[in-house]
């Protein structure tokens, strides 16, 4: 059980021997090239953007030409033998806050004599736009930070730090002034990927009033390789913990459906954590729905983080920060390696593993 | 005296009789079809990116062809006659902060008993990411945005707002992991334009706590439809008013030059506002620096904002927050057209005028 069987089919952009990358679908240990196999032109390219911008139909269509394909014996690449990128062209990268355990351990952390949620909190997924031009494939080596730190001291960051969480990829886009209702979640979200949003928090803590995370955050986001379409997620939704208050009629309540995924979290070959998904506190189409109520437009591309993912136990936090709790030694040191490992029930009975997120941290440079 | 003579020569992107984008220069009130001019198939493109992505010298290359041809007496179209287009696909857009006096009195305004600027503020330029995808050219109708006001209530923004800023464009990339140093600016900056990042103060108020601005600002961000390139600026710059305590060698000492730009914000037809942006506290300069000082690379298409432009004095101010201070009625009725105008110092001895950014306000929908 790879976890990449017919049940699953994630795609992602690879390139063999040197030449022009283009769209392939993984099964097993084993790439098919799906541009060349299907003729389609939109999947000859170097990013996903121009088939996700298809639409529902093809994504469906496609996925089971895919399928028929390698059941008929096509032939595959070893995946060993490829080389995989970025499998999206980023265009917006917006990052919520939908985990309430973790936006409670956060305020806890931080804020030890007030309340640990804020007062919007429990009204709207909370999240702010980060930059989409340092979204970076797994396996890609993040170089330690180097920015002021609380006092205006000037350094390389010391408490570097991760955030395990989920991404959604836009594959159609939306028109200037128009809401995306939210029972439209599935005409405009193409897939999920696994994502690690690297965070400096003496950099954010400094410079974080009253704007928001800059720097602490922007040096680098990393996603896997593969995208996991929401057609290999079909079993996996859940209802939600719960919400009280009721939200706003514009955030549902049809969108109150959540994801049951298990995630890793694994330093230096030691697994540190094991959040769930299921465990959100705002749903993936609560969040679609926010970010465009305002009238705010979406294009192929788009990207959105759930934001950190912690559970309500102990061994189920999403960052560092949670982890150590006041631990200073609990950040990442040069040449840690982190990885991040999801898994959801398969629409075949058994469980798919979604694409892992590796990434180790270079020292601070000059 | 037009204020785009020969001295000025911005770019911008332009159709005629519904034919395809391309990239055009603009001489008073016609425009030089560049690609058709030059050839350049860089030019023949519905964005100035492939243009700004050759770099410094071909740009200086370029304005001196353009203008020769236009000195030789090259055919140009009416501007009655063109289209114009959004000028630069915007890779990411980020927002700063940088005049002292909006910042004291936006403190003052929201935090009358505490310190006007918070403990950060003269140490780094803050800024934050905004949504690229909203970025529109002048004239595009702004829909008043609805969503959560204060205490999370759902409804219509009653608190409209323009804040008139500069804004930068990016040609040249850089490295991930690779700061730009503060004496680079000319080497990756390629020219500026008008900006006008709209804002709903209530949507903005409720839910900018703890990471920043989001659905207050993310429905649109307006910009000229020409950028006035950095060579047609020369004789515009300034000292900063001054800087203490003294930045970090990172952000200068070389990067303390500003630009001798003065605004004009019309409201339905009335001058309500005059501010200069030399009296800015943070350089153009230092915010690249600062940007790019944790590693994150830049892209063609990038482009920044000052923050709102605001001077010393009442009539100098660059938001209806500002200008109106505590009283509502200040804020956009539907309906309202705002016009931002800006002028420079010339190469030539006199000024030139740099591209004005219209919006009006459309009401509410649904």
């Amino acid at each position: 059980m790879s976890g990449f069987g017919l049940d699953h089919l994630p795609y992602g952009v690879f390139s063999h021997l040197g030449d022009t990358p283009r769209v392939g679908v993984r099964l097993d240990d084993t790439v098919l090239d799906l541009a060349a196999a299907t003729g389609r032109p939109e999947l000859a390219t170097s990013s996903l953007n121009a088939f996700l911008a298809l639409g529902p139909e093809v994504w469906t269509e496609t996925r089971a030409q895919a399928r028929e394909l390698l059941e008929g014996g096509s032939p595959t690449l070893p995946l060993a033998d490829v080389t995989l990128h970025l499998p999206v062209e980023v265009a917006d990268y917006v990052d919520f806050y939908a985990s309430e355990h973790h936006a409670t351990n956060v305020g806890r952390i931080f804020r030890p004599d007030g309340d640990a949620l804020l007062p919007n909190w429990k009204h709207l997924p909370v999240g702010y736009h980060g930059r989409a031009g340092t979204v970076v494939p797994s396996g890609t080596p993040v170089v330690r930070p180097s920015g002021q730190r609380p006092g205006g001291v000037f350094g390389a960051s010391a408490r570097l730090d991760i955030e395990a969480e989920l991404g959604f990829v836009v594959g159609v886009g939306s028109r200037l002034g128009t809401p995306v209702p939210h029972d439209a979640f599935a005409d405009h979200v193409f897939g999920v990927v696994g994502l690690n949003d690297w965070s400096a928090r003496d950099i954010q803590a400094w410079e974080y009033v009253p704007l928001g995370p800059f720097l602490g955050k922007s040096f680098a986001t990393s996603i896997s390789h593969w995208v996991t379409p929401l057609e290999a997620l079909e079993a996996a939704w859940v209802d939600l913990p719960g919400q009280d208050p009721e939200p706003l009629p514009y955030l549902g309540p049809g969108a109150t459906r959540g994801l049951d995924i298990d995630v890793e979290i694994e330093v230096d070959g030691v697994v540190v954590s094991r959040p769930s998904y299921r465990d959100m506190y705002w749903s993936p189409a609560q969040m679609l729905a926010h970010l465009t109520v305002n009238g705010a437009s979406l294009r192929t591309g788009d990207l959105y983080g759930s934001g950190t993912i912690s559970g309500p136990d102990a061994d189920q936090r999403g960052s560092l920060l949670e982890i150590g709790w006041g631990d200073e030694s609990a950040f990442l040191a040069d040449g840690a390696e982190v990885v991040l490992r999801y898994s959801a029930p398969g629409t075949g009975g058994g469980r798919i593993t979604l694409g892992e997120v590796v990434g180790r941290i270079e020292p601070a440079r000059g």
